[in-house]
């Protein structure tokens, strides 16, 4: 069982963090709220998910899950106003997820959870840095980089935190001074990464005051960001590309 | 004989109103304002524009037809700011129709109208449902219908005018509650239309306050509303898409 | 030796001036300032940038020469506001550009000036008309052409200045009377251009209060503008069309 109210906001923000990843997900509901956990189509990146019922105007639910179309929820979505107050009820019978705003109510065919890939448990890593940056410096960093590569560097040097990119024949270096850090583990350690993923992640990240970022040397940045006015979070886990040696 | 001025803005909704259906069309002068009628290319919609002297700043015309390629005077009016005032002007001779607004003169070749598709009759149809709803209404409901479909079904059902459309998985539906319509002529009917025509119609009657919506059970509707803050209308005619029997 | 800073709307409005017509370009640095003459692909246009250092907020520069490639520099540039004051720094040894705003930090690789295609002369031409009109209304009468045809004729008659544009079955005429002028030399004569480049120029110069039209009958245009805020200038010289003698 499923029924919920929340507004439009809180909603599609949730929506467009996932869909920056993944087309389609398992949405996982309990008494106190909704997760989704889902790897993209190439196996690079994870997506984990976490709405409290908080993050609702009204909520109520019991143990289930159900598969959603994404790309098909964002694009019925962008009727919906900011402050308009969004209605959610499952409907068990026909597999189908009601969804109610502004006098429309779209009915979306349930995807069968058994169909779409697993969920995968997303690993625990000890790694050398832990730093929070503000959405507007991820989002800086990661379009100065587009300019230039389709590969960006992101790491830490002398307390600084430092994103840049190469290209074949220009570069990019965007280096965020230690006062505007918030440091728990601190180390000289960079990877290299896509910026495929990241390029959608920053829209969705910019907004954020704390964006938190995980990583080492040559490992796997995990992204962590809170959602829906802080009531849920996001977290990506995206794999490295590892350099071949020279 | 035709010269005559008239504020921008009315200008372009009337043209835009006539190209939402048709390329070219012949235009009808008299000494009362003018007229058009025309059938789109694949024969399954009609438009008859009227604007009467009263849309003009100044108006002086005498019996005639010329005949109008709308997709280029509505791009030589993309220039047009709402507040100019508009010159027209025919020469006869030349077979060209001046355009003068802000410094500018457009020459417009006129197209022979005996080269032009025929003027359709728009037959006068004995159909169930009169009715008017909002310009805002309209077009929420056929944007939402775009979403999921093709086609949209439009009618009335238990005193209320529903938008509807069915796509391979999802649904939706606008319903449009008895004390938001202005009903003539009620009863409970529905028929399926393209959105291609409705898409491009709804761009121009969002800004009606009465759009006049003439339907029944599989029989074309007619969809009317004011132009020119209403010293003129628009009409169309748009044939149903009957659905074969399962 | 190139070291400087300017405010970035000075640095966006020069590099899009030459962008208007060639891609890459050798820029020559003094003690007094910069320039840069090029011609463009086709041979059919050249532009010459002059950029005091009155332009610059700090300034220091010896005699040298340096290759750019300008579609990147201007796609990097992008991201620069209006009021954000530029860093701009030659490393010789390395053969780079550092080009620094806002705490990001490009590197461009320079060309080689000697790969580049030779610097024209621009030619002095004893041309009959020579008149200054505002920016305003050099992009009304361009962008109305373009409206009609890709060709657009330049010149004066009557002692007003005319740009018009006569396409295959539609055409345009603009005329800026005597009193929008600024005449240095007047005469009746026009010439045909190509809108491709103009079309370009038009979004550069419309800032201009005083553009000036130097031309004649089937000559070549110059084109010139003062450039941030009068602390420079850009003139363009294009080739005309000479029509065939029916």
């Amino acid at each position: 069982m499923f029924k919920a109210t929340i507004k439009g906001d809180k909603l599609k923000e949730t929506v467009s963090a996932l869909t920056a990843l993944v087309d389609e997900t398992k949405l996982n509901i309990t008494e106190k709220g909704i997760t989704a956990r889902s790897v993209d189509a190439a196996n690079v990146a994870m997506v984990a998910m976490e709405l409290t019922q908080d993050a609702f105007e009204t909520y109520a639910g019991t143990e289930g899950s159900i598969g959603l179309n994404l790309v098909k929820l964002e694009s019925a979505l962008e009727m919906v106003d900011k402050e308009d107050v969004v209605g959610l009820e499952l409907d068990e019978t026909s597999h189908k997820l009601k969804i109610e705003f502004g006098g429309i109510t779209f009915t979306h065919s349930l995807l069968d959870p058994s169909t779409l890939r697993k969920e995968p448990n997303i690993p625990a890593l000890n790694l050398p840095i832990e730093v929070s940056i503000n959405g507007l410096d991820f989002k800086t960093g990661l379009k100065a980089s587009e300019k230039v590569a389709d590969y960006v560097r992101m790491g830490m040097a002398d307390d600084t935190f430092k994103i840049s990119a190469e290209g074949d024949t220009d570069a990019v270096d965007y280096v965020i001074p230690a006062d505007r850090l918030k440091v728990v583990k601190a180390a000289d350690a960079t990877s290299l990464f896509s910026l495929d993923y990241l390029t959608k992640i920053k829209k969705v990240a910019e907004k954020a005051t704390d964006v938190t970022l995980i990583l080492g040397k040559d490992f796997p940045v995990k992204i962590k960001f809170p959602l829906a006015e802080e009531t849920g979070t996001i977290e990506y886990m995206i794999a490295p590309r590892v350099e071949e040696q020279e």
